[in-house]
């Protein structure tokens, strides 16, 4: 903040404080409205309330990897802004398209929560993963821009090792969603436990990844 | 934030903080309320979900270009920020109006999305321009109160080369939002249409002008 | 922020930072909330949409008015805490509890659009009225524990004069708000004309009162 | 943020304050959103509206006590915030977790308030217990792990006193929400008074122990 600027662009250090509370913002409301899909299944005159609370756990799960999924996002996002000494205009950009896919997300979790056990189990996993496969897409092709051109937007200072370290980190997001994607048009609940376990996968790796930064 | 405040007001930095707090939070909650609109379009019942799912895209496109709108409004109420030395009371309620019709913006987009291609289909066109016509408006207002009487709330340091270009970015957003909304009287579809064209032609004009700004 | 903390307590700026964030959260979410009370006016099958559009005026009133008197509330609580030095648990604790009243708007906004015209305009128009008295009560207690004691949490440097203007501002809005809520007992639409006239009544008096500051 | 990094690790400062962003922003969002339970109790045509305004009143009750409940977890949360120097991947997936508690509240707050008086109580109460408990329980996790190893994440000059006495203030928060849980599979009602009682006990000791610590 009291640094002096002395980037090569004039959108600089604010420019990415506020990118930040404006993404964070979509991030806890799309995380946060994911409890209206839980709540939707439990309407008046349907039985004995404690049962059905127990027949509705695939909301719960739904909610819990959707969450979690949205969180692990947010970290990277974060990890990612915390690299750049600034952002243009095209990165802000990318980043709304970006953003556009995360608000989405409540959207195919409810229709996985509610479907996932019906003949509409394919549709519902489908969707779920498309959406996840484009926020993915989303993510690397803003990553991807940030450290172009010879680390546009990088920071002077930045690490190589840790770039080079993130790079790889998140290599695996679009074709791990895509297939679970395409293992739902035939299998609705393995795609849903594939989903649950990328997010698992997503939470072990990043906290072994924050340890050997640490450690470094 | 370290550096002493040698403003002719006393609501500073601080101000202008707070303002894009709220601001920020308006925008990503308005845009992220817009997947409810989407989700309300599947209910139970309504027949195979995979064939609804298609059926509904034009809640998809809605949903991207009125999020798209607000990313691009957003990204352009952080350039006039930016160039603030500090706010007063009468911008922060043309802020507190502006904002009024960000968080409005929902509403004509569910209307667009379920009824552009109905009998009710000019109504909701009309609607969605009105609101947007109105939002230019105001975001005119708060621009030209910031800059009018000699550079009221502008730093001292803004490049007037700069302040110009952005009048000028500004202008075409009233007239182009009028016009939509007329067609939109006779023509739903094609003044959908627009509204699409419109904010495409912000992103990509918004990027070159980044670029241009960058260059100089 | 590089300035050192030489308070009497230890909840200091970050605190002060931490309860805007929060508190903007709240007066954001309340504010964009209402368009759902807006949106839930217009449903499928109930005619002509041009015309239905038309006639749920008093829904945009409601939402303009509620809209305005957050955004009032907002420059308010921000005038406030620029006053502060810091804040301590009893302090967050009242602004939780006035919060809670902030949040509660959306709610009677509700039933006052749909409720004004009809025989039960007056339990709306009294519990809207009930809400916006109880906010401008704890609004108050807030400001009365801040400069309560001597100054107990306003900054050392804070003008006199300055606080003492804000004392007498804040002192019509309880009698005002209950005086409303009176008349709603017997004249729903009149009460709700006075609600409309208290927003625009602060919000030009807010921004005389801010010029007036400025040229001190 | 002037202040030269000088820990033991990457993740500082930045981190620190982007997760308050988004921790604030789903605190704020889910204390937003429980008025839409209040909302969702008065509907059309179901009697006169002053006389279903008095009858849910268990409504506002749950409004309250989870709003308060929320706003206490909020400010211990910035407690303990407030004495880390940074955070690592771990301590933010916890958070996510913990935040994942935050955001479900809303949910057995609706069911509470809409069936405590019912056959139904017990279940819901329970709901609203299991979740309680568990957002304590994430809640403790994550003070032990920032504490823990020699104090972790802690500021080199955080007062071992007031960490101590914060590791005190924290450890009832399970066996009490845990107890009022097994109330409540017996007692909804008391199940319900509990909830609220724990709410206002928080508040008040949260009080004191701020007072307390201001005297040190």
């Amino acid at each position: 903040m009291a640094v002096p600027a002395c980037s090569r662009r004039r959108l600089d250090d604010v420019s990415t404080t506020r990118l930040e509370t404006f993404a964070d913002g979509v991030f806890a409301i799309a995380a946060t409205l994911l409890i209206l899909n839980v709540d939707a299944q439990v309407t008046e005159g349907m039985g004995e309330l404690g049962r059905r609370l127990v027949e509705i756990w695939p909301s719960y799960i739904a909610y819990a990897v959707s969450f979690v999924t949205i969180g692990i996002i947010w970290v990277n996002h974060h990890t990612v802004l915390r690299l750049l000494s600034g952002v243009d205009r095209t990165f802000l950009f990318i980043n709304v398209f970006f953003l556009l896919c995360i608000a989405f997300i409540p959207f195919p979790t409810r229709l996985l929560a509610t479907y996932v056990r019906t003949d509409d189990g394919s549709a519902a996993a489908v969707a779920y993963g498309i959406t996840l496969t484009t926020t993915a897409l989303f993510f690397n092709l803003m990553w991807r821009y940030a450290i172009g051109a010879g680390g546009r937007l990088l920071r002077v200072d930045a690490d190589r090792r840790e770039v080079d370290g993130i790079t790889r980190s998140y290599r695996p997001g679009v074709p791990l969603y895509a297939t679970a994607t395409i293992v739902g048009m035939f299998q609705a609940e393995v795609s849903a436990a594939l989903y649950a376990a990328i997010a698992l996968f997503y939470v072990v790796s990043s906290v072994r990844f924050g340890r050997e930064e640490a450690v470094t």
